[in-house]
């Protein structure tokens, strides 16, 4: 990475966590320039608007989370052990954001607020959805979940209990919240199973 | 209602529908000045800070629940029929608010944000998921649900598909998903029998 590539990452790390703390709403380039100690004319000639800072942001972590979730699960086999690893990287990714996670954050914060942004961020969620989903379709095609899984149906499920620890474990600091996780996660795969 | 309760409640009602639009820090004394056409300083009197603006916002949400889903809850006979109340008076909830849950929106923007209005928030959360949890338990009282049933991890799960429903409903506009929800609710009731 060229030294402009690092303080660009450095700059759009930091506006992840700012999002997921103070929401994607308070990222502006005044708060960048005074949290990093940078210039605002230099931030401003590099993102032009708000509006361009957040997208970018949003690009920023969308390659975080391809890397860290998609691309090591679409390396293993397809069936129950892609289905397996879908979820161990997802709780690693839960766990690389102490802060929370910056998509569920941004999803419940944008959801009513139209503009470049949310349509971005309704766009990866739903392709997200559709990897669930066909993960899980992987494992019907190999005879390991029934023949009627429904793979949306499997997905939303799947993605409610993530959706579920991340309240309360980040909200309500519940010790119990990544057990309970998995054992809801256990039991969609076991009765999913033929 | 005394008059000046009926603009107090005008105004939080606002203050409600605003925090799930911009969020709950967007909530301000200033702003609410602009939408609602009042003084600042009327406003700035009655309210005294941005945090007790928050504070009362929250209450004043809590009331709106308690009316609209825990007391025709609790009216109802426990077992199934109570766990089906509930189910059905949250999908009410969601629908008296098209633009989203405050307190979905909320736990998550102020999850790692320290300060009275995140603690009275986690606060109440926790127990509404124990008031979800003891739903479920009179069902198993009843022999109508399993005795292995594990209330805790009944509520946690019960919470997931309104979660996802939310994001699906919410961000990605999906008509699908409310029979979604209704499915994933029915399944979780059929295995929850003896």
């Amino acid at each position: 990475m060229s030294k402009g590539n690092k303080t660009r990452a450095a700059i759009l790390d930091h506006a992840g966590e700012l999002a997921t703390a103070v929401g994607l709403e308070g990222v502006t380039i005044g708060r960048l320039a005074d949290d990093l100690s940078l210039s605002k004319s230099g931030l401003f000639a590099h993102f032009r608007s708000k509006e361009e800072l957040q997208m970018q942001t949003i690009e920023h972590q969308r390659e975080r989370f391809v890397n860290a979730v998609v691309r090591p699960v679409l390396s293993t086999p397809g069936g129950e052990a892609r289905v397996r690893a879908l979820f161990e990287q997802w709780m690693t990714w839960r766990k690389m954001n102490p802060g929370g996670c910056f998509f569920t954050a941004a999803s419940f914060e944008l959801d009513d607020r139209p503009g470049r942004p949310r349509d971005r961020l309704a766009q990866l969620q739903g392709e997200w959805l559709q990897s669930i989903a066909k993960v899980a379709e992987s494992a019907v095609k190999r005879g390991e979940f029934r023949a009627d899984t429904d793979p949306a149906q499997w997905a939303s499920e799947c993605y409610g209990i993530m959706l579920s620890y991340h309240l309360a474990e980040q909200l309500l600091k519940d010790s119990g919240a990544e057990a309970r996780a998995r054992r809801s996660f256990e039991d969609l795969v076991t009765r999913s199973r033929p």
